[in-house]
This record gives structure tokens, C-alpha cells and sequence, in this order.
């Protein structure tokens, strides 16, 4: 087991690399071992171990949640959440982000290699689920010296990780906030993640996923894949006051097939952009743990068995604008919590953002959190 | 001039193409000499020319309105509302059906022959747009001795074209029914088909649009478009309805990356479907003019100035769960039609299946053409 500092440059978090033994049993059967987990913390553990908050990144986040992402130099993606003075303090709380299982910033997924044929894993890396993602986060809070979760908090997919942690570990977890999620992906999640994964698939560099050898990777297809899910993440009506229908500079149109509106040329950065910081495997992986997500079906078809043996408060928020996971499936998580008996709070946010607004500023979401982080001292 | 039967079998309509000299003025400013034009006619025109109905079709379309369709065998897309005894019926009306300019099922467009080197046009064929089409339309009207139309109907992009239509040709409309379409393409409808475009451009068998001499297409991209595509056309309840989380006959997920929901597989075999009948160029010419699409934009930004000098009557219906082009869109087309003084009737119709409604059974729909037609009367 080694654990290496990879950055000790006087950064606000600790950027650290994890090699566990293992075994993880996973939920298709293989079992991973040895496995990497890459993670940051910010704070210090309470000597009794209670301050200790997970937060659960998104499918194409990472454990860089309030500093600056080591290749895009850009700031955390939850900077607005997670730091001095947040809602998510370092000064009171014991802050761990790792990145997720299958990913690509540093934990295992098909990108890093297989100790067993000293290769990158490729497609040979096992398919996981959201809640072997967790599983796996257990297993660095054991290392970390970390019993119970004063939270565990989380947004889109991250709050998929944060509803499955009381499910699958209800004695760890004290308090769950679950922001812009769903308990299960709907055939239109699965369709928008499968038009990305045929987009991937389709692009002749992906060649079955044995692509590293060559730095040559499907660049065009995950673009593509990008892009569609971009869509998802903005509402209608957010595009509309952002981009409407202008053109750009140039002010009139080519009659060509250059990018001549906004939109356009907004798209085809994201997905430009994108393929510069994911690999296009992980991709692949992680769109297929999340459309495997489906908690009542990991327990009897019942979403208030999931809860059963929680202790945890819960804390449920959505946004009015969000079609990707709309508010109808945070209440359908409430409703089953309540049939648990489990003490919920709730609120549909305003925002003209859709599902995005859970990373943009949004002073209520934040008053939110803390005020629910709060009640529970 | 040459007006050729491609079928004269005894089918019910007359399948045909005309080459017409032009030319025809394309908004982008180039010139088409000659053009071609696909059609079908159904029923017999009135000595005196008074019962020509138009009807428009959508993106990927045809003129095959209701008769078989030549390649796949498949009953005309809109035999449930033209056909004898239905509200369009060849008995009382002269039925006239194009293949829209820059499709690939006959009517001038990037696949078809450039005349001044006798190779297919390929992206040398000039971007054109909705009012491009109208004029095509008209210049074939012209050539069937069509004057004033009793009715233009259409769906969708039809619809774009049929709200189009009193716009240029004022006094040649009598009435204009315009179902599940928009007087504008919004950025989220623009985003949408951006990344259709550069998932077919992102093949690399797309060639800069020179695949023809192969008859080897940029399918892959095509199909990865045509998912994308297909996605907006279903509601999230119809597809939640039909396919929900089921999984394909097996049973069990197999943890790895074939079609485990039903879903995928629907999706996989609509993008695989739709490269066997259309045109990756094509597919670009036609989502590019719906793009540009902005009714009002042609007329001093005020769309309510589209319909000043029409003396037609005006027939809105949207769909309830039609996300592509929403209610509101309709209501705002409504809402001009109301400032410029033109009698319109509008209703929103409920229906499970999201835009696609507009092509399936529905009664409802059928009743209110039929009674907005025989209205006039």
C-alpha cells in the first residue's frame, strides 16, 4: 500500500494517490486488485473522527473540488461550495473528494494500467456501478482513518454516490445531500448516454478502446458525445437568453457549414475542450455505471427498502429548470424517504441554469446546504 | 422540360419528376438551372383549379405521402391522413406531394448530378433554405397548372414550410395548416442538429462530402445523428411508457457494452434504419435551412409582418409532450397571426408521444383537418 503526495506545493487541498490491496468485490463478479484511488483532502480530522465530510463529484468531475484542476489550471469545480467561509469549511470540517472508480484523474479505470499485463486495461477493465464507486470510497476512509460521515454530499451523479452510501454502508452516514439527482436513469437518460457511447464507438480511432499505445485517441467521437450531453445540461430556456439565436461576429450568414451562431461555435468548444481533460473509455464506463444506476432495484424493487436501515438526515434540492433530472425524481426519492421514516428536508430550487446550476453561484443552494450541514450539531 | 412516371404500376398516387430550366433564386444568393423535382400527385385537379392541396413533408421525409415507399417497402408516412375517406382524400382534393429541394429522393440536392461536370454535387451544392424549398414547390405548381391552393399542410418542418408559404406567395393560399412546427429554430433545436452535423463531418468516410464514387457513406456518423435526432422526436413519458428500464430478452444487464436496455437497441436500430434510406449530405442541406429559419427575421424582426398581405385562414395544433418545437412556439405564430388580422383556429392536442404525434394515429387530429378543410368550403 503506498501513498504518494502528488502535490505538495503549498496548495489549499492535498493532492494524493492511494494503492490499495484490495480485493473489491464488484458488482458484475471480477474482483479489482490492487486498486488506485486519487483523492484531495482539505482539513483535519477531529480526534474524535466526526467532522468528516465525502463529496461525490459528477460523471466527468474529479477530486479537485476547491482547487485548481492540475491540467486546465482552472479553479475547483465547486470552489463556490468547498472552502474557507463555504458552506463546506476546512476550518471545521475534514474534507475528502476522491476520484471516482473508473474515471481517469488518478483512480483506476480503463486508462491506467493492468498490473497483470503491465497495459493499460482498456476494455478489459471490469464495468462497474455507482455502487462499486462507493465501495471504493469506503475503502479510502477506512485507510483515512474515517468511520462515519458527518455528510456525505454530492450533486448529479455525485448525488447517485450520496443516496447509495446510506443504502449500502447505514451505519456510516449521518447526513445525505443529494443535489440535481435521481434514484434511477430514466430511457431518456439512458438514450442521451447511449447516442454518447455509439458516438465514441463509432469514431474508427477508438479501435475497441486500444487506443493509448498511440496518444491518438477518439478525440472526434468524444466530441460528439460531448456535445449531445452538453445539451442536457442546459435548459431551453437558459440557451435561449445566453445564445438565442445570434450570430456570431461576422453578424451575417455563410451560407456554409462554418459555425455561424453562438450556439454553434459554444458546442463545438465544449466538446473541443472536453477531450483534452477525459478519456474517452472512462466516458464509456462511467455513462454505463450511471445508466445501471437504479437503486429500488438494488433493493426489491422498493426504493424505501434502500433506507430502511439509514439513520442519516437527508437533505433533497432541485432546480425548475433541470430536464435532465427534473424535480419529479427528487420527490420521488422524498416520497420514498418518508416511507422509510427517514427525516427529509426538500426544496425546488429557482434557476434559469438547468441541471448546471448546481455548479454555478446559486447563494440559496448555498444557504441550503449550510443551514442543513448545520442543524445536525 | 421533362416529366418522367417513375411508376406507373396502378399504385394509388403517380410517382414523378420533372426537370425544370429555372432558374431559381436561392436566398444565399446562387442560381439552379435546372432543378429537379420529385412528386407525387393523388385525385384529379377541378376544371377550375380550385381543390390543390400541398402538402409538405419533414426533414427526412418524402414525397411517397401515401403510397408505398420505393425503397423500404413501408406505407406512405401520412396514409392515415391523406387517402380516400380520410380529412386529404384524392376523390374531392388534387394532392401534390415534393421531395423537398436538397433531400436525396429524387429533387435537386448535394447526391444528385451537378450538370456542369456530370459528377453528384457533393457540399458544392449550394446551402438553400425553407423559402428556397417554397419556391421549388411553386415553380412546380406552376408546371401542373396549380394557381391558388385550396389548403398547404404540413408537419414539423412542413409545417416551416406551409407557415412559409402565405408568407412569399400571398395570393396563392387559401388556407395553411401548420402541425407540431415553430416559426423559428430555437438555440437548443440549433444545438441539437450541431451535433448531428459534426457527428456526420466527424466520420471520416464523410470526405468533405465526396463519398459518392465509393458507395461508401459516412454511416456510422449518419446513425450516430439520426439517435441524437431521434431522442427529441419521443417524449420522456412515451419513452419511459414504452421501454422504461426494461432490458432485451436476456434478461440480466451483462455488464459490458452491447444493448442491455431496450432502449438501446431501438435507438441503434433507428440510426441503422435511417442510413439505408438517406443521404449524410443531404441530411446536412436540410437541418442547415431548418437552422436558418427565422420567419420573422425575413420580415423586419416582426413576425406578425409575415402574414400581412395573406388572405389565407390559418389551422395551429401543437402536441402537449412535443419538446422539439413546444406549445409556446405555436402560440407565439398564434399570437402574430392575430396582430396581422388572419383568421386562425388553434388547439393543443394531448398525446404520450411527443412530437412524433403528428404522424401517428390520432382521431383528434384528423378532426380538426378535416373541419378546418371543409370549413372553407
Amino acid at each position: 500500500m503506498t501513498d504518494t503526495d502528488l502535490h505538495t506545493d503549498g496548495r489549499f487541498g492535498l493532492d494524493r494517490r492511494i494503492t490499495l490491496p484490495g480485493p473489491l468485490r464488484l458488482d458484475g463478479g471480477a474482483l479489482l486488485s490492487p486498486l488506485d484511488i486519487a483523492y484531495e483532502t482539505y482539513g483535519t480530522l477531529d480526534a474524535d473522527g466526526g467532522n468528516a465530510i465525502l463529496i461525490c463529484h459528477a460523471l466527468t468531475g474529479d477530486q479537485h473540488v476547491a482547487s485548481n484542476h492540475p491540467r486546465t489550471g482552472k479553479p475547483g469545480w465547486w470552489a463556490r461550495m468547498v472552502g474557507p467561509g463555504k458552506p463546506i469549511d476546512p476550518a471545521r470540517h475534514f474534507i475528502v473528494c476522491a476520484n471516482v472508480l473508473g474515471s481517469c484523474m488518478g483512480s483506476s479505470g480503463p486508462a491506467s494500467i493492468n498490473p497483470a499485463i503491465g497495459q493499460p486495461w482498456g476494455m478489459a477493465f471490469p464495468v462497474i456501478t455507482i455502487r462499486d464507486m462507493v465501495r471504493a470510497q469506503a475503502m479510502l476512509l477506512d485507510h483515512l482513518g474515517v468511520g462515519a460521515l458527518l455528510a456525505v454530499v454530492g450533486g448529479s451523479m455525485g448525488g447517485m454516490q450520496a443516496l447509495s452510501w446510506p443504502a449500502t454502508f447505514p451505519e456510516r452516514v449521518k447526513a445525505c445531500v443529494v443535489i440535481a439527482s435521481t434514484a434511477r436513469h430514466t430511457a431518456q437518460n439512458i438514450a442521451f448516454h447511449e447516442v454518447g457511447r455509439q458516438a465514441v464507438m463509432a469514431d474508427p480511432k477508438w479501435r475497441n478502446g486500444d487506443y493509448y499505445q498511440d496518444q491518438d485517441p477518439p478525440a472526434a467521437g468524444l466530441a460528439v458525445a460531448r456535445m449531445a450531453a452538453h445539451i442536457t445540461y442546459l435548459s431551453e430556456a437558459g440557451l435561449t437568453e445566453k445564445f438565442g439565436r445570434k450570430l456570431q461576429a461576422r453578424e451575417t450568414k455563410t451560407f456554409g457549414f462554418d459555425a455561424d451562431f453562438q450556439i454553434e461555435s459554444y458546442l463545438r468548444h465544449q466538446g473541443i475542450a472536453f477531450v483534452d481533460r477525459f478519456d474517452a473509455n472512462s466516458y464509456l464506463y462511467i455513462t454505463r455505471a450511471m445508466d445501471y444506476f437504479d437503486l429500488a432495484e438494488e433493493h426489491g424493487g422498493h426504493l424505501a427498502n434502500a433506507f430502511k436501515a439509514s439513520k442519516a438526515r437527508f437533505c433533497l434540492v432541485s432546480f425548475d429548470t433541470d430536464w435532465l433530472y427534473p424535480t419529479s425524481e427528487s420527490r420521488a426519492i422524498v416520497h420514498a424517504l418518508n416511507a422509510a421514516g427517514a427525516p427529509v428536508s426538500f426544496v425546488e430550487l429557482s434557476s434559469p441554469f438547468g441541471h448546471d446550476a448546481f455548479l454555478l453561484e446559486s447563494p440559496e443552494l448555498n444557504r441550503v446546504v449550510d443551514g442543513f450541514l448545520r442543524a445536525g450539531l
